[in-house]
């Protein structure tokens, strides 16, 4: 099993940079990710790619050095396990709201005795060599999503969870949970603060910070406060975007 | 069936602004449906999209007004009357050479008596209504495209075809033609007058000029020039440009 | 975002006419959808459906005016969630057997403050516009299925949740719900009995009545009596019925 | 390989019922194979289904009786061969025109010496056994459709090509070929006449007349005039009719 | 219905030959049905089909004798009752580790008043016939999984839950449960020891014994002991297996 | 665009071991091609898999060091390019009667002034780099096939086009060619005498000769006596033999 290159880019105190995928489609995929992401993730919550589409997605990204993630949509112990079996290297976890509920997910990604992780990994043991399962829990990484009052009123104890490789971001949400409309890179008052509890509760961890951005200079401003984790593209609206400016920029 | 928009458009004097679509991804297809263009053209030829797509393709774009086109991957009746059936509005037929080849394309883009076309609507028909076959024929148009020496040796018989809506520039198999690395918005002097010679052709013979570019602001010249059928966006190059370019910006 | 249909004919005490969807075919939706029905339903609790094919199915009736709603397979927010975020303007809620089973799925098909969906539309948002996320709580639809012996036990609870829709009488597990083999159109005593419960009950909390039916004759009764969604054709049973019909007729 | 049902039928002077099937879906095609049909024609000119989807629609309806044929595209062997490859058990061949065409079609589907066909039986040899290649010569259907001019001007040549099962009536193209608007179970004079030449011809060289229609009772007209294979079921009209049928009735 | 070849053979005193299916694609699995296995499993936990992809694999079986069953991802309700609705005959549940949970197993595979099955066998009436759901309760089968500790505790009172056809041995995760690596086949004496357990509490409770091996002379072993459905090859393994040591042999 | 293994272990007198992919999963095929395979043929002429599947097939040996091949179904120009437009290296072209033929083949598969390809590398500029096209026709392979009595008469002009790679013997046509039934591994005289005159052509003109083989030690012969291109291995039988075998030695 080759080394998880988010990772290392970690251990040397680096930033990782982040293409999000809501396209259910290999060749989209495959075009971001050979863009030069560090990793890229499958968005299973809100894209439109389900359980159904991992095996050929995964399949798609493996022409790039992309690190494959995949967001999955509920914290169930066999979606996560799906998502790594087909090879997968890590899971972003949203609408955790409990470091009890933060456990689960990571126990779902480790095999015993670490974890409960099912033994199966039909895909990933092919591609990543028969030691997988030896190799896998220090490889595979787990995101948790703190997007509510309740998961921020446990910040804490989530981010305290054992084994828990970060906490990601996601503003839309947020904004719910601190009682504004869902906005991205907020300048809100309440969403600012959250945001930097989180970056906080994650420093004193010695845990990963992510978060999601949609304008580039706002993302590099986090990157400097800390986050170490950053989805700076999103194939829709990076395909809606560059396609709507230039028939804008066709009929001014 | 409601009127073809490509030629109202053009009835007015106007240009029509097309999106290329070669990933064959439904969603893909309807985000730059919806961002405003005119038509949208499916890539059966270079594309990642195949005839076992066009279904679901073209009904992914059903919610936008974009007129839904195809270029076939060869001059083959069978494989442009599949497109029409499913719904598309019209073709795009690569690599013609002769006015024999035009008027066979245009041929089976017609119901008898003015073509070959077989008779089975299966979509076709529910989509645009019964009387789809009795209208067809005005609503549907078949581009031609001359992109080889051979080509451009028969283009004024082409462009005289009967029925042939217009002929659409490809400029990378044009610069082929005329001895040059395939290059979009070429400022290639024989290339350059090759297309001159192509958008002369259709003034002459009243049919419409169709351009693939990669600029906008090449793209505003040649609309300028009188092409009325102009290519601004690719999906794929798009996704490409725009999510590399982020990434790029946040590495600065 | 358009008003949807069913609001709107329901505020005019109109009674709207469902399609029930069975097969996971865009063409065979779009065909059932074209025929006029005020909405159409795929379920994807009994149907060949599953939560991956969502997004072509429901991108597949927009040539249509016919409302697209889900009967998901259980109640599961995230499968809630997902059929939003990919289109469908509102939900069928299997086997809901409490209020408070009632509120989640309300919950999960509401944003906050009201609920608690998750913000992420991602083809709802390009469908409907980028306002999509302030009118939704408003236009999208949430029916319960009562259906089962605890269900009817919760009856007058569940219909009082505040935000519901309706509830939706799926007739066979009805009959199991009090003894009886599932039935269609059931003149069963104690199945009538239940259905006009459930009937009253949606008529004293002010919400719609809908119910599946086979027979078109006890369709336009139970309309007659109340019921103001009522499913009047299922594709299956059409295909089955009229195809082996007309086999039956040639072979007389 | 289990005997054709068909080519039994007609040894015994009985008349197949065909259904006819332009969707895509496995399950349509199962639900109406499973109705009893004699066989079904996956229709890959004016449905939905291309060369891509013919595997798993075969494999859908092998739970049924009915004889799977696949009406090709267009006259191109290797499309014929894939057809058999993957499990048909017959075409039918659109849009043939003379001896020769009606030669080569046949040629495709009989392995040497009687024939071209490529040895690759793929799933055929899996499904019917390893002696497949030894039999499928004597069990495997050719259909010819004769539906233009220039076909019924040589219509005699081509029904006498050796090998050939039958001749198969479009009704729609035939129209146009007698100058008339296309229509099903016509009663004009010349389209009679054109139907009525081609059953004389099968009759005259001993092979199979078929025959596409809308109305039972013309179907069985069709039977008793000596048609042996009638295609009296389409499931795309089955489904149209069927679900439009039953909402009308409920608006009455 | 036709009757259930496997409970036909357990009552005869037979063995099981089961095949494994790891791989989504109905042509393989087709093939390996076909080999005269007398039932195959798609493996939904950890192969790569998903939910989604169970009728088009389901029909991809029919045209063998082996008994469709479906290794579900999770002791999901909702997931057992769409694999029967899709026409598998039976289930094996992972993970299960209380009486509870086996009884809501066997619960969701049973129509009222034996269990809580919702009705609606779309796929399974039409092609088990109108009766379906009459019969099902009797030749639907259900094996759980007992594979971690905690089911290991729970093992009698498991074995005990009536109506459950039978426990399945995973060996890889059953080696986490006595704390040693995963492996097939395995003779440490913990693992063993916890097979023969489970044997045993099969033997006690009169249901079936299955497990899943490696070496087919083991898997003989293990018949010879009392296992009456034992798995004795995988897909992915054979064609690994297979085609490795073809290249092997020839480049040696 | 990296150098093509292929080519670099025929410059170096070695033989390189391909195996053959008749299933159209992209699994199958990865797990296939991670065995170590100098390359795989997707076989589109007797496979499962269609011109519709190329993308995700190409994309899931991705993550192997096979070079991907396509057998195309026919010697038709756009489907040769398709096919490396989607990413694959190179094509084999069967039952090529005619220097002629063969020499559009290659022409199909070269760029201008070489060729004929049309550019609009879509996929393969994505993965081998923007020179794509520069390089392409120095690592582009095209195997033609004799295997009709037709294209051994004109064997050696196909052998001395120019820039075809090689001739590759598919024994069963090759069977029917010289009058016998088809066989793999065939030690007819007649046969025999064929497959030695193509070798012989090979060697006289510097191509490279491939063989289709069953038996490993048959392959090891054809490989000492100079074929360069050794199919060992084909994924349909490899999982037939396998699993059919482990049941035989089960049930023993």
């Amino acid at each position: 099993m080759k080394p998880n290159r988010l990772l290392q880019l970690w251990s040397e105190g680096r930033v990782a940079a982040n293409a999000w995928l809501g396209l259910a489609d290999g060749f989209a995929a495959e075009i971001v990710a050979l863009g030069g992401f560090d990793s890229v993730v499958f968005d299973l919550q809100h894209g439109m790619a389900a359980s159904a589409d991992l095996p050929r997605l995964l399949q798609a990204v493996s022409s790039s050095a992309a690190v494959p993630l995949v967001r999955v949509p509920t914290n169930e112990p066999a979606m996560i396990m799906r998502a790594l079996d087909a090879g997968a290297i890590g899971v972003i976890v949203p609408m955790v709201e409990t470091a009890e509920q933060a456990a689960a997910a990571v126990s779902a990604a480790r095999y015993p005795p670490a974890g409960t992780r099912s033994f199966g990994p039909t895909r990933a043991a092919r591609l990543h060599g028969p030691a997988y399962h030896l190799q896998a829990d220090a490889e595979v990484i787990v995101f948790c999503m703190v997007e509510t009052r309740r998961g921020l009123d446990h910040l804490d104890a989530i981010a305290a969870v054992e084994g828990l490789t970060g906490l990601y971001v996601g503003p839309a949400d947020l904004s719910y949970a601190v009682g504004v409309d869902p906005r991205m890179d907020s300048d809100d008052a309440a969403q600012v603060a959250a945001v930097a509890r989180i970056l906080a509760a994650c420093g004193e961890h010695g845990i990963v910070a992510g978060i999601h951005t949609a304008d580039t200079a706002f993302a590099r401003r986090k990157a400097a406060e800390g986050f170490a984790f950053v989805t700076v593209a999103v194939d829709t609206a990076a395909l809606a975007t560059e396609t709507a400016g230039r028939l804008a920029a066709f009929r001014v």
